[in-house]
């Protein structure tokens, strides 16, 4: 199957042309005969005989991307003055920055943000550590963590080459609900050090969110970290992804007209960080146990311990009302395995692990892939309102809410709403912190804030 | 000494004043009489027959702040609606944010910052890890680290209360130097732990501030992380502090008329953080030893091992033409003591060892205090200059660069420029970077980049 072209292979190409009829419409010709796909086309000057145009084309990969340069370069009384691929542009020198909030132009400011006046706030935290919430950064930030061992499909690639997703989920954190994250990579992959760095340089933040860390390590370093620091600590990778993929659950379960979630037997194929976090989740919503299966004997073991049920890809996918697939493995679920009316969510980037619509070709009632289970539609409204409660712990519970007011968000039809609407993170925000203060769970020697 | 009214002392009072003629000039008679300064004066609104007016007023201290309100609250026809300490306000929420550089509003924006797009981005670090200073946050972020052990002239608070210090260094950093300043709280006092602590999250930085850590702890926690990370380590209580009092210095003596630093007899009395360094970095300039004074016979070996001459505080008040102390022992300077023509500087904060009226009358021929000298001079130009430079430590000659650039950036007849003139962090870190290149101390895989 080719790819469509997309924004996240986009170039912007900078031509000169010879200023004469029709000239554009060669150039548009050529880039559309290539396959390219054009956006803007903007003027960036004129030379004595010439336009020169900027040309935001968004191609399939970077090979296709060169094709249609090559192919514009070749047209007669044209000339490509340079190519600038857009996503390494938008990363020049990272995504996010640390800024002041007011401004110091005067001696006075200066002596109100720094010596001498800040010693006065220095010292009513002091005498009252929870001030600390009030006069300083520590309510709004988040610190976004990684090792780097299990980095979006890519795997292992360490911590520097992790950074750029790091960025951009702290820019997401912002844009979308105003709180600051604060990437940190760590130079270990050892459980113990991680664990003790993280808590030495927990008192900064008013959340820890753990991203890409491989499994099985990823369990013991949340379970450890959380017990030593009084902070919600959140692997997005297990948590934020089992949020997303019940809300969508839930809404594929009425687009498919099924057995209600609560009723339907369900199997998950691959037990890794967010496998196990998908059953757990499962499991506390419907008080049942989960079908399982994985080849490693570990996670079968560790999925039997919280309560689920190991067992074959083919009992699963012959037995079970839901499938969620979460492997990695591309293909591995033949389409003459697809039992009739089965909702089926193959989650594996960038391919799954049966295409949605092989799966309803073969029988299922709803079928979908993990191009539109992102995470960035639970994490910031799940932060944000763990933080305005002022919560030591992220719940089940409070997943949950946020995965019913994920699923709640969407438009009728879809399976999940638009991440890039503000008013769905406020709602998730709200769902969090109102579990957190009906079941008691927010600090009481903290006054929450309710955003809206 | 009765202090003067200052910013870092000063309140907006909303006041409800009955709308007759020569009722404003009663309101700020009452508060002139009552000692306070009055600056904005604004309208806030109407009532039927009042006006209301925010003040904004400069006090002494939060007694005097006080003492000014009920002034006003006395008279007829006026009420005190409320009263806001404005560098509490100032710090609501924390000085910094963290902010996404570029808009994330449609599915396109999505897909260049976050998945899918991102995945590129981090395939070619992963392939070529000095693309990291090119493609993220690395090279423009330093470390602001604290664990709270020596604050300002407040001692060992801890970090919570530390925070305000450190956002008031990375808010300068941003605004002076367009730096962004990460800072991090410590949950442990231990030298082990710290070293290992910051080591594993060194790859997040392009250099480390340590800030406000108690001596002798901080001596070995610098040596011995900078040994173990590949970017530079600063400790500014120590080296930032040097390096402006070595600035002060040089203007100090043209100011005299008196010898050269460079041939003058030197005493330092007190050797913790700033002390020491002083010491040092006086030596690496004149060449020569520095007498140094401590009660602690440890701080006293210390001195001698870097090739200073320990002494008595009254040989080196008998003895030396130029005398720095950094004690924290105010009054400790007897003005008795002072010889005919000495240059005294006398930092300890908020009260120096002597004051600089008193020295000049026993017969010093240049003296001040603490309040001139401060690091905010030194470390956004030397951190800037050092992350342009790419260079993996801060040497003696790049501090001692710094302090000419600061020296020679004062205006004539005083010992420091302003801070807040962003041409002079300019000049100091180009005479920072200028040193790592002449040097060639600057990685020789990375391209140094030159601000200005």
């Amino acid at each position: 199957m080719v790819s469509r072209p997309s924004a996240s292979y986009s170039i912007t190409m900078r031509v000169e042309i010879q200023n004469r009829p029709g000239m554009l419409g060669r150039v548009t010709s050529a880039i559309g005969k290539a396959g390219g796909d054009i956006g803007a086309v903007d003027i960036a000057g004129f030379g004595t005989d010439t336009i020169v145009r900027d040309l935001t084309v968004n191609a399939r990969d970077e090979a296709h991307e060169k094709v249609i340069a090559a192919a514009v370069g070749r047209l007669p009384g044209v000339r490509v003055v340079n190519v600038s691929d857009r996503t390494f542009l938008l990363h020049l020198g990272g995504k996010i920055t640390v800024n002041a909030k007011s401004p110091i132009k005067t001696r006075n400011d200066l002596s109100m943000v720094y010596t001498p006046g800040v010693a006065r706030v220095c010292m009513a935290i002091h005498e009252d550590p929870k001030k600390a919430y009030q006069l300083t950064i520590k309510k709004n930030t988040v610190a976004v963590i990684t090792d780097g061992s299990a980095v979006l499909g890519l795997g292992n690639i360490g911590p520097a080459a992790a950074m750029p997703v790091m960025e951009g989920k702290a820019a997401l954190m912002e844009t979308l609900c105003g709180l600051s994250g604060v990437p940190i990579l760590l130079d270990t992959k050892d459980p113990d050090a991680i664990v003790a760095t993280l808590a030495s340089i927990a008192p900064t933040f008013s959340a820890i969110q753990l991203e890409d860390i491989s499994a099985p390590r990823c369990f013991e370093i949340e379970t450890r970290l959380q017990e030593l620091v009084d902070i919600p600590v959140l692997h997005d990778d297990q948590h934020g992804t089992a949020c997303v993929v019940i809300a969508a659950l839930l809404n594929a379960e009425k687009a498919a007209g099924a057995k209600p979630l609560l009723e339907a037997r369900i199997g998950v194929i691959g037990l890794g960080a967010a496998g196990m976090a998908i059953s757990r989740m499962l499991m506390h919503f419907t008080n049942r146990p989960v079908l399982g299966a994985d080849l490693a004997e570990g996670a079968r073991r560790r999925l039997e311990r919280a309560g689920g049920k190991p067992a074959g890809l083919s009992d699963i996918m012959g037995s079970c009302d839901v499938v969620v697939a979460v492997t990695g493995a591309p293909g591995l679920i033949k389409p003459e395995t697809v039992r009739q009316g089965q909702i089926i969510l193959a989650l594996s980037n960038p391919k799954p692990e049966i295409e949605p619509a092989a799966a309803r070709a073969a029988g299922a009632a709803f079928a979908a892939d993990g191009k539109a289970v992102n995470n960035v539609l639970g994490f910031p409204g799940i932060f944000r309102g763990a933080v305005d409660a002022d919560v030591r712990r992220i719940t089940q519970d409070m997943l949950l809410a946020a995965a019913r007011a994920i699923a709640a968000s969407a438009p009728s039809g879809e399976i999940v709403p638009s991440p890039l609407d503000k008013s769905l993170h406020r709602r998730v925000a709200r769902a969090v912190a109102r579990v957190a203060l009906d079941q008691g769970l927010n600090r009481d020697d903290l006054t929450g804030y309710f955003g809206d």
